[in-house]
């Protein structure tokens, strides 16, 4: 049933919480896990050895961008994802369906797929189940994700429940178009409805999908209602799979949700956070440019062992970089705030192999 | 006389061409050398490690924009320059004067110094040789250079005269109100005149100086001409003081004022045409963002030992990369010129003590 050289092991349990082995042909991916977004084949201003010092053994990439630009098909020329961008470890993909609707001109939904429009150059492109499961072949990804349809935030029950339905055929054409060699996650929709998550995590569960993700989070609905939903559906996921929750999260949300039994997640947070001058710490936020750290020669957080942290780069030099539009600053953050994320989902792991998780997220949620 | 830890020794010549060790209180620089530049307090895009990497010891950062952004007393109060960038080797700085009058707004030049406004914010600011000294003392550099009078590229010879002049006075007072700890070079002018920059050369070179710098050229003459006056000038300077040619150039001028006996060089050309795509290689330049490169598995040189070379990023790769607008490919590419330079230099240095510079000096002009 599986991909070859895919497996997942659960070793230890605490609550509901898991930790895991998350096994690709690309190796060990130690779970609960945070995938480092790479949308065009690049962990934004970061090298994979920079990306993997921080903990990371699986990043994302988008389907849609790489699609459009560079090309599947040149992708596929130079070996696949891991050999173009030279990150040796797993790699996950998305449809493509999510930005397609997102971000792309005149869209339109039919049993068939999504028609676009490209937002780099107005070509027309068609977006099918079995078209995301050949993209997604050609770049080599090791573990694809199905096209999804993933109604917005306050969408009535009756939109819900069509996603929901087409999210399901579209499940059966994925997985019967699939690359014998990926794995493939089912993606569950829902929305805010727990009956609708509960019945569709039934029906995805039948299916023989290397993972289950739930999708349709994070769209602009009150995070606390995420929240409530997750605790009651993720330990309704099959617990032989890995389940994943896409486009989550804050330091707080990884933790809820490790509670509740999600073992990956992706999330644009700290990368791009980094890029607008944000530090992440555990006490909150950073905001570099601040007038209050003109002076300031602490590093972002005395306690972290990141490279921007460790080598004394001072508050205030972070600061006037970044007022002054220099790259390094960036890159500093970044490698700061995924920094954070490893440190976050590794010490999450050893809490539940030392049965001992409550206590740990009650220490990293409270000082907020 | 020299300013403490200072000193300079010429260790090996082969005809005018010199190999020396330039020390400062942050130690040793082996010479011929070529001075990364670090506009405001970063060399762009890459750590200090990184430009460490590269065989750089000594960078170069403007007085200029360090002075109106974070200003020269922030930097003082944070430890100077070296605390506040980390970067642990030697740094030189420029007087401000070339940027307050090609950058700044409504500029004027009287015997006294330049007035000019801020391009930030245009407020006004007065230059004059002993501001240039207190600033750049703030900034604590290890090396710091003169205010002087830099005229346009075809400049009448009785302005050049003028220029000549008021660099002479200006150096007077440099050396009056210079911070002991520095060490402070001398500019020679006389733009394209050889019987100039000679006559202004012998007066510098009875001033204190603890080295000699040329300015004026690389500004816009044709390049044969500025090496004709080279090839008579540079020899021409006091031969136990380090010669410093500012502002110049590509590999070929580096060679070609090496063999003229030039022991220091600064040029953004590296750094920013990493940052405009281009990558340069021993034969010529490399534009990575043309059609041609858009599924060329070889990296930018085979035979580079550079992190970009040597990790297998494809110019496909790096192509995608840079017309995706993504960062780590202004990084590579930075990184791969400024190892070039960084060889040029540290090959160049070989050839001199081996005495066969000029056998080496026709295997890296000729394939050009």
């Amino acid at each position: 049933m599986s991909a070859p050289g895919f497996s997942f092991e659960t070793i230890a349990e605490d609550g509901s919480a898991r930790a895991g082995v998350l096994t690709t042909r690309r190796g060990n991916v130690l779970t609960p896990t945070f995938m480092p977004v790479g949308t065009q084949g690049s962990v934004k201003t970061l090298t994979p050895a920079e990306v993997e010092s921080t903990g990371a053994r699986i990043i994302l990439a988008n389907t849609y961008h790489l699609w459009l630009r560079p090309g599947a098909d040149i992708v596929a020329s130079l070996g696949g994802l891991s050999a173009f961008t030279r990150w040796p470890h797993t790699i996950l993909t998305d449809s493509g369906g999510y930005q397609a609707f997102s971000l792309a001109e005149r869209r339109t939904l039919s049993d068939d797929g999504f028609v676009f429009r490209s937002h780099l150059d107005g070509s027309k492109h068609l977006l099918t189940p079995e078209e995301a499961m050949r993209v997604q072949g050609l770049l080599g990804s090791d573990i694809a994700m199905q096209l999804d349809v993933c109604p917005p935030a306050g969408a009535p029950r009756e939109e819900v429940e069509a996603a929901v339905a087409q999210t399901t055929r579209w499940a059966r054409r994925s997985l019967a178009a699939k690359d014998p060699a990926q794995a493939l996650f089912g993606i569950v929709q829902g929305g805010l409805h727990a009956d609708l998550r509960r019945r569709h995590a039934a029906e995805l569960g039948e299916l023989p999908f290397e993972g289950l993700a739930l999708g349709g989070f994070s769209v602009g609905e009150p995070i606390e209602e995420m929240h409530a939903v997750l605790s009651e559906i993720a330990p309704a996921l099959d617990r032989t799979r890995p389940r994943y929750l896409m486009g989550v999260g804050t330091p707080r949300d990884l933790i809820l949700a490790i509670g509740a039994g999600i073992d990956m997640f992706d999330c644009v947070l700290p990368t791009r956070n980094a890029r607008n001058g944000q530090a992440i710490v555990r006490t909150g936020t950073i905001s570099i440019k601040q007038a209050q750290y003109k002076t300031d020669p602490a590093p972002i957080d005395e306690t972290c062992g990141c490279p921007c942290c460790r080598e004394g780069y001072s508050r205030a030099y972070l600061r006037h970089l970044f007022l002054a539009g220099e790259i390094l600053v960036l890159r500093l953050l970044t490698h700061h705030n995924l920094w954070l994320y490893g440190e976050l989902v590794r010490k999450a792991r050893e809490a539940i192999l030392n049965r001992e998780f409550p206590a740990f997220a009650r220490t990293f949620i409270e000082p907020r």
